[in-house]
Order: structure tokens, then sequence, then C-alpha cells
């Protein structure tokens, strides 16, 4: 830009001056309950709205009425855009590891580096292309900034290669024309035609190398559209593309400026403004400075965009390019083929933080330790319904659970799709509430707790939750619950390990007064008069201040439950049955019953408590014995 | 859902099983170059399209012309959604140092639990009333299921309060209705307008709050918009809101379910199909499954929504609730202030960090560790020329460089704005060029290089780098430049520390033959005719193997370096300068000059080399002279 025209500061700094900032008197009154907010001392006058940056606007849109139905043609830059933003840029042999899962998941078209300036790059390609490491089926992607000898740089580096695609770019944005590269629009657009030109001669000395071409404007939210596609343009008039022998445009979210809005409707126009559009795949590059690059990609595919460069997991300069697992995964869940296998999630991470030497978050979508845990009791309550119900619907439609649809409230994915397991899913906090610990002891420990009994239970595993202020864990849960319900050795439940034995002593004292030792029964045809006779240790009233004594009780009624309660009034227990549940606990050949009880319990004479009790044995009548015992115990704590 | 009509995962399925994936017929051929992508064995047919799970359109649609004006109405909810979704929820100290830190960051809206659901959230939100710990301005939110003794307790929580926002919810949603709830619409329906009542009612026992209402019908992506506004509508004719006291109505994306535009379309419609929109804050509460919870939210304020809801740096359920951070620094960026103090990054990440006991990714907007760091030596150039170019902008019209308009390639926001430094803009790897070499060496060692030297440098630290793999720290760079360019010792130059000592014997091994010990100097009038003596220590051309010698030189010539050229052929050196630069170093009153020369140098009958020599002096002439030695010895090496 030559010393006569305006500075892009001086317009810049015009427009920010008019910022209106909140106080724009044509703003409709904001709307809020209680006090206004604030204007606060950020310095906003500094900043220019992008659309005075950027004029543009193209309102004969069509993006917004389509919506996305099959994957792009996928390109990875980790070893070259990623790479390059590491503290750590990889060694060989991570650069090896990175290239052999990107072929073996699928990518078609790999950027490996950017050989004319970093030895480690060159050497890297070259040892792709001498030991034979590149399949038929993959084409590599070189970058190279518009520059002669860089561009000779990168034909040397390509001898021997098959197919390449080799990648120019001119930064050609209203800022960095000015303050870096001092041209006006034609010397930049004559950068690139000089590029491409120069691209088409060495073309001539690379033989045997089926030679593709990719250009960026790079710098392309800076720029405005129409200049953007004036230079296209001028490189797609020099290389010639053809339908059968197609070159890329590559539009760059170098930076990220504004909503993904305004980036579709760019891609739309420069889409239905390129020459030979039907020779020319049209490539996004989205970097995510706004958070939103993921919605770049998406929305730009809606607007016309054939491909997609970015990184597994989302590295790259400052805040990462666009993440390919993601929008892979998102169309997924649209029912779309992603055209790459992301089916082992914990390989694919493992591998990048390894590659990348960076950690990927806990809330990172799809691939973050916590992003299928649900923590609300609401939320888990539902996840629990749901697969229910799914498994029901499944077996109604005679499909197999794996390949049924999936509906699931909260979770938008199978974890099993992507190699995860349904483990992290349910996880107990002090704000959970009932249906987390309710589904953990259905899944890790066979019991189907009644809805009343979840209720009691939650008192108890809150309180410790409250008081431990921490995540309560799976064994936590199940040694809560052993202590509560069930004699210590005898629960006969899946044991979740170590946790039990932890503390032996607590458990004992707190089982209480009455154990369970044997039982004999005879009735009638239809146990309307059931006869029982039981052994019981009675450790007394006050559990381990009195002798043990070893008691035979009898009892009739009608059933055996009816008869036990009448049996155990010899203890001066009073008990009636509010309520009764009993499952099978499906564990192998070695099937046990639970039976679940909510008793009305008190001494003679006193006032009588609701509560449940558990009871587990290989016998459907035993466990329910075991279950009153239980309720019975509980009552005198 | 009663059993006669269609089960939502009988509609499903059907929907599933009609998934073209990307074989569908109608699609046009995908572009590419080389071979197709494969379909891989992702299970897509297990997945729903959106559009046929909730299918809405909505072409009058009139957000996509519109461009963020203002800041929403702020809510954090990292006290309730954020809190319960953490491993180990905060406990007391740690919430309440949140608290005061969103006090301080100027919310005017803070959900500050679910106290009928936990002991933890009852006892903090007492404790904030009766302490007296929420200003007039602020008002808390408190969360609570549609159901009578969860509002109650609420009620009850909320005594000697104020001012309060009472928000309850209920999951509304296909599924939910269907798998958890068991209710068909109006059923739903009433679950919600009983909830409205039950609040009007005990609201007359609320003496002295100024009491307001929330209503979110969870689950809104997963329901057809128009049942969505038939619930909400019931609920506001039960309210009863007005202009002067209005009520909230909330539409949370509790799962991210497709691009964010469809989302925006939903805003735009419930927002035109609202009864008594004057007298209702539209709020959004999105969710980021997809990644794409920033750009819902964004659009969504375009469609209409007065009020986010979200977490700073986007902590919550799964994937998190968005991030209140990145849209308030978006909306910065386009010159809007948010009317949040946003300008201690720092120190927000550190509490964030504190209280929720989880890390922030390196390349989070904004926060991250690398995210204003540039690595590739294209954006440090640019960088580095955009810095120098604003601050010639800045000079020219006269406004100090911190108000002025900010426009720097690479850089969407002033680092210093938020409490960051520049120091990690530029880092260098391996992959970088001599931009960010020669960035540093000015802003941290008062050294403006030449282009060309510049270039020559580059090599060295690229062979350091490639031989390291490892990042060049400013130490590092630092390092290499002295043991190449400087005698240990008299650099003078700003020294960034114990690097040099590390090194003291190769870097005298290093610094070769000759070292300028005096020098004197007598010239005519206009300095044509300059005689000069200098004393000069000669190590000999294999140093360490000859003895020292002192040697005194005396040269004439066409100023003092044309005389010292001349001085130093008395060691058989010859010696021409093809370019020289020179500039202050403003290093306090202890001012000091930095010397650049190109020479060609070489010993009589030898080919001759082409090297920079660099010298640091108080004097200008002595600064000049030592560059020549520099250039000298470096050519013997």
């Amino acid at each position: 830009m030559g010393q006569d025209q305006s500075s892009v500061f001086d317009l810049a700094a015009a427009a920010a001056a008019s910022n209106g900032g909140n106080n724009d008197p044509l703003l409709p009154p904001a709307r809020f309950i209680g006090a206004p907010q604030k204007p606060s001392a950020m310095p906003y006058h500094k900043y220019v709205a992008y659309d005075k940056q950027v004029p543009f606007d193209y309102p004969q849109r069509t993006w917004p009425d389509r919506r996305l139905a099959r994957a792009p043609r996928w390109c990875s830059v980790d070893l070259r855009d990623g790479n390059q933003a590491l503290v750590n840029p990889m060694d060989s042999e991570r650069k090896l590891r990175f290239w052999n899962m990107l072929v073996e998941m699928g990518f078609k078209e790999i950027e490996v580096g950017f050989p004319s300036a970093s030895e480690t790059d060159y050497d890297f390609i070259r040892m792709l292309i001498e030991r034979e490491l590149i399949p038929d089926d993959v084409t590599i992607v070189v970058l190279t900034q518009a520059r002669e000898h860089l561009i000779r740089k990168t034909y040397e580096c390509l001898k021997g290669c098959k197919r390449a695609i080799v990648h120019f770019y001119n930064s050609v944005s209203v800022l960095q024309r000015e303050v870096v590269f001092r041209k006006d629009r034609e010397g930049i657009k004559q950068l690139a035609t000089d590029a491409a030109k120069l691209c088409k001669e060495l073309e001539g000395d690379a033989e045997g190398i089926d030679m593709y071409y990719e250009y960026s404007p790079e710098s392309f939210t800076g720029t405005e559209p129409d200049y953007a596609v004036e230079v296209c343009n001028a490189v797609i008039d020099v290389i010639r593309p053809t339908v059968d022998h197609p070159m890329i445009i590559n539009l760059p979210a170098t930076v990220e400026m504004t909503t993904p809005n305004v980036f579709a409707d760019q891609v739309e126009y420069v889409s239905d403004n390129l020459q030979d559009r039907d020779a020319v795949v049209l490539s996004l590059h989205p970097h995510n400075d706004e958070g939103m690059g993921v919605a770049a990609a998406e929305l730009g595919m809606l607007a016309g965009a054939d491909r997609i460069e970015g990184c597994l997991l989302g590295n790259g300069e400052r805040t990462g390019n666009v993440d390919l697992v993601t929008i892979g995964l998102n169309l997924l869940t649209q029912g779309i083929d992603p055209q790459l296998d992301l089916s082992d999630m914990p390989t694919i991470r493992r591998t990048v933080e390894y590659c990348n030497q960076l950690k990927v978050s806990e809330r990172h979508p799809y691939a973050g330790n916590f992003v299928f845990t649900a923590f609300s009791g609401s939320h888990q309550d539902a996840i629990k319904k749901g697969l229910e119900a799914r498994e029901v619907a499944a077996d109604m439609q005679g499909v197999k659970l794996e390949d049924f649809v999936w509906l699931v409230p909260y979770l938008p994915i199978d974890p099993k799709d992507i190699g995860r397991s349904y483990e992290a899913i349910i996880r107990v906090n002090s704000q959970s509430g009932k249906g987390g610990m309710a589904y953990l002891l259905k899944t890790n420990h066979n019991l189907d707790l009644p809805k009343k009994l979840q209720v009691e239970f939650e008192h108890v595993v809150q309180q410790h939750a409250d008081a431990t202020k921490k995540e309560v864990k799976d064994e936590d849960i199940w040694r809560l619950f052993k202590d509560e319900y069930l004699p210590v050795g005898e629960s006969g439940a899946t044991d979740a390990g170590a946790a039990a034995s932890d503390h032996p002593d607590e458990s004992l004292d707190q089982w209480g007064r009455l154990k369970l030792l044997k039982v004999s029964m005879s009735s009638g045809e239809d146990g309307s008069d059931t006869q029982l006779t039981a052994t019981v240790l009675d450790r007394g009233i006050n559990v381990g201040a009195e002798p043990e004594v070893t008691r035979h009780i009898e009892g009739r009624g009608n059933g055996p439950i009816d008869a036990f309660l009448n049996a155990v009034k010899s203890f001066g227990v009073e008990a009636t049955v509010l309520d009764y549940a009993e499952h099978t606990m499906p564990v192998g050949s070695d099937a046990k019953a639970a039976s679940y009880v909510q008793c009305e319990v008190g001494m003679e004479d006193e006032e009588k408590r609701m509560v449940w009790g558990v009871g587990i044995d290989s016998s459907t009548i035993t466990s329910s014995l075991k279950a009153i015992i239980s309720a019975v115990n509980r009552s005198a704590r």
C-alpha cells in the first residue's frame, strides 16, 4: 500500500472511536432482573468490530437451509501445523508413529511438513519416500511459502514421490499487505501467480510425480472476500486445473475473528464465485481463537466446502487448528459415516498426547475423561431409565442391543462405539441423587433397589458425601450399603474387592443384634398354614456388651414371612411388612436371590420405625427372612 | 406417551435405517485428489440425524443478517452446574472464594446452588444470606426441580433474602417424556404449570423477598420447538410477569445435538412466539457436547437471546457449560464492552483451577498458556512487523500506545488487556524462522539485527534446534548469539543471567584469535585522514596452542573503520566492509552502541568469506571496531 493511501491503522482508529459499546441509543433496552450490569474498564475502544474491518454481507446465502449430508475430504495437518506449534516438535520416531496412526485411521491426504523451512521435516519426508512408506491411496501435502528458493527446495524434497500436493501460500489480508509485505493488491496477487508459474515450470523437472497444487490465500479471514476470490482465480488461471486433475483452494481462518455464520457467508460467496469450480476442491483451515473453530468448519461445509484441514483433538498454533475428531464424531451422531476410523478413542488420545507432549482436557468433546460422566442425580436417573428402555425396545424389535438405535438422555453417543466403557458414566458426588447409586448397585453388584429403598439409602450416601466432600466411588457405595444392610461376609453379592476388608470391625459392630443361622419349615398344600423353626444368634440389645446366645424360635403363619414375623416375637420384637420385592441375581450358575422388605419394627411398647432390610441368599425364602433380620437389626440402631 | 402411540425408539430406528450415509445418490460427487476415502466400520446406522429427531425449519430467520451489538445479561452457574460436575465439589471455602471473584468481576446474577438436593448448597446459601454477603445489586438464583417437596425446601432456604430468582425446571424432550417420565405432552406441561402455581402460592409466605422466577424447559434441544413454546407460554400464564417485574425463560441446550445455526433458528422461533415477550428475559444455557457451545450462544444472541448462563472457562457436566470468559472476550474483540472485568486472566484462571481442581488446557481460548504464542517463523516475523507498525502509527496520531487501536497479525487481542505479558508471544523451536529470534534479541537484549545478519544467525539457531529437538528458549538464543558474535564478559548487552556462566570455557575458546584492548585515534577536520593506533591481544591462529602476544598496530584511512582495516593487515588479515549498521541501546543512563558489520575477510592468498561481526561499547567508534574484530575472528573459525 502506497504512502498516499490511508493506513489501515487510520481507518481502524476511526472505526474504533465510533464503537458504541453498550451505550448505542439504537439498541432496544436490555431486559434484566434486579440491577443492571455496569460498564467495565475493559478497553473496548481499542478494538474494531469485524464488519468494520472487513465489510461484507451476503444476504443471498442458502447454507442455513442445508443440513450436513456426508463426510468432507479430510486432510490432517498434525505433522505440519500441529507440529510447528509444539514446545518440543516431534522427533522422527514420534512423527512416524503419528503418520502410521493417520494412515490406519483412513486419512487419504496428510500434510507432512514444511521441508524448505525445517531440516527435520525435510529428512522425514525423504524417509517416507525412500522407505516407500506412503500407501498408493494416500497423498502427501508439503507446505511452502510462495517464494522462489523455498519452492525450489520443496521440489527437491519430493524427488521419487509418486503423487504429491504442493501447498503454496501467501498472506493476502489488509493488515499484512500493509505492515508485513508493504505491497498493494496487485503486488500481493503477483506473489501468488509468480509462485504458481514457478510451480508449473518446475513441474517439468519433477519427473514421474503426479503433481497437484493447493493454494491458500493466508489470513483469509482478514481479507476482503472479493479480493481473495480475485487472487484465487488468478492462481487457478495459471494452474489450469481440470475436473480430472483438480486443484485445492484452501481458505484459512488463520485467525478466527468473528462468529462462524459470517465465515460461512464468505465460504458460500467464494464457492459461488470461483472459476472452474468443478475443477476445484474447496477446502477450509479453521483455527479456534474465539472457540468456534468446529462450528466454522461445519457451517462452512454447509456453505460449500469440500475439504477440511485440521488436527486430531485440536492441536496447532495458539488455540489450535479445528479438531477433526470432534467433527468426525459430530457427523456420526447425525447418522453420517465419518469415513475415518474413530472407534478406538483411548488409543487415538494416547498417541496424540504422546506425540504432542500435551494433555487433552478432561472436558474435551468425545475424548476427555469426564465427557460421558453424569454427576447430577437427575441425569443419572434419566440415563438409567433410558438404558433400560432401550434394552426393552431392542428386545421388542428383536435387534441385537449393540446394533440398536442409540437414544439415551444426556449421552449423545454410545461410549462403546468409540472404545470407551460405561464405567465412567455414573459417578456420584455430594451433589448426586439416588439415581447414580442405584445405577452403580445394579450394574456392578446386581442389586435392583426398589425406589423407596433408594430414597432411604440416598440419605446414608449423602451424609457420607457431605462429610467427606469427596466423590463417592463405587467401592464406597458398596461398603456403605453392606455396612447398612448386610451381615459382613454373607452378602454373596459381587464384591468390589478390598473395600469391605478395610472396615471389618465397623461393619461387624454395626450389623446388630440378630443373625439367622438355620431355618426349616413345613406347610400345608397352599402354604396358608406354615410352621417355621429357626436358629438365631442373639447378641443382645447392646451388641458386644452382652453374652451371645443361640436360640431356637418357632412361629406359624400365612406363609414363611408371616411365620417368621411371629417367631421373632420371642425376642420382644414386633414387626410387620409394608412392602416387599425380590429378584434373582444372575451371576453365572451360582444364581442367588435378593430380597428387599420395608418393615414397621419396634420392641413391644415402643414407638415403631419404618425401615428397609435387605437379604441375599441362594434360597429365595432364606433371602427374605434375612431381609427381615436386616430390618429388625437396623431399627434397633 | 401412551402404549397406543409409537415409541420414540420405533420412529428413530426407522429413521436410522434410512440413513444414506455417504452413499446418498442425491449428493453431488465428492471432489478429491488421488484416491477416494473409504467407508469406515463406524456404526452410523445407530444414529439419527437431528432433523429427523426434531423436525423443524424456520426459513424466515433473520439472525444471519445481524451482528453482535452488546453484552448479554450474564448469569454464572459455576456454583451450581459447574460445581455439580466436579469429582470433588467445592467446600465452603472454595465456594466463597469463587463467589467473591464473581461479584468482583461484575456478575449481577449468580446461580448459587440446588439447596433442596444438597446440604452443602443449602448451608452455603444460608451463610450468604445470614452473613449478608450478597451485595444489593446482585441477585441469587436457586435451582429446583418442578416437584413439590423440593420447591418447599427451596423457599425455606431463601428466608431472609432480599431478592431471589427461583429457577424451576422439568425435562420436556420427546425422549425423556417417554422413557423417564412416562407422560404425554399435557402431563409434562402440567408438571411445569403445577410447579409454577406452587411457587406463586408459596410466594405469599416468602415475606420480604422480592421474588422472581426462571423456568427451563430442560432438554430443550431434544424437544419440538412448538411444544417448548406451548409449555413456556403456559408457565408465563401462571407467573404473569410484567415489564417491570419480568421472568426468565431459559432454553437449555442440555445436550448439544447439532450445528449452532439450527439452535439459533429455534431461539428466534421461540423469541417470536413467546407471549408477553417484553416481560420475559430470554436466556440460553448451552452445553458443549459437539464443541460448538460458544457458537451456539453467540448465534443465539443474534437470534434474540437476552441472557447467557455458563461457567468461567467452560466447567460443567460432561464437556462443560459454555465458557463465559470466551464469549466476553470475543465481544471485546468486536469493540463491545463485555460488562465484566476480565482484565486479570491469570487470577481468574488460577482461582477457577483451584476451586474446580481441574487444569485449564494449554490451548484454551484467551486463558491457555500457548494462545498468544507464535512458534511459526512467518507468524513471528509478521507479529514483529505488526507491533512496530502499530508503534509508528500511534506515534503519528499522537496517541499513547496502550490506548491505540489494536491490529497485530495473529494476535486477536492485546495480551496486556487481560493481564498477560508479551513474553510468551514469541517462542522458538526447530520449526521457527528468523523472525522470532530477532524479536527476542530486540525485546530482551536491545539488539536490532540487520535482516541479512538475521539470516546468518538463523542457521546457527536452526542447527542447535535440529540437534536438540527442543524449544529454543530466550536464554539459549542469547547464549548462542554471544558465543557466536561477542567476546565473553564484555558484551554489555542485558544479560539473561546464568546461561553465560554455564559455558564459560566453550565461549572463551570460541571467541577466537584477536581481542581489542585499547584504541586511540586522531583525524583531520573532516575525518578523511584518520590515524589510528590500537592495542590488540593476539592468541594466534590456533587459539590455545600458541602463546598470547600483545601487539600495537597502526593504520590510516578514510575514517576510523577504514584505518582499522588497514591496521589489522599487520596480522595478515585482509578485510573489507560490505554492510554496516549501528544503533544505540537505550538501557538507562548507561547507554551503549551496538554495531553490525558485514565483512569479506580472509588471510592473504586465501579465499575470502562473507561474515557478520557484532560489537557493543559505550563508544560508537569502539563498538564498530569490535564488530570488525568479531567478523575477523569468526572468519577464522
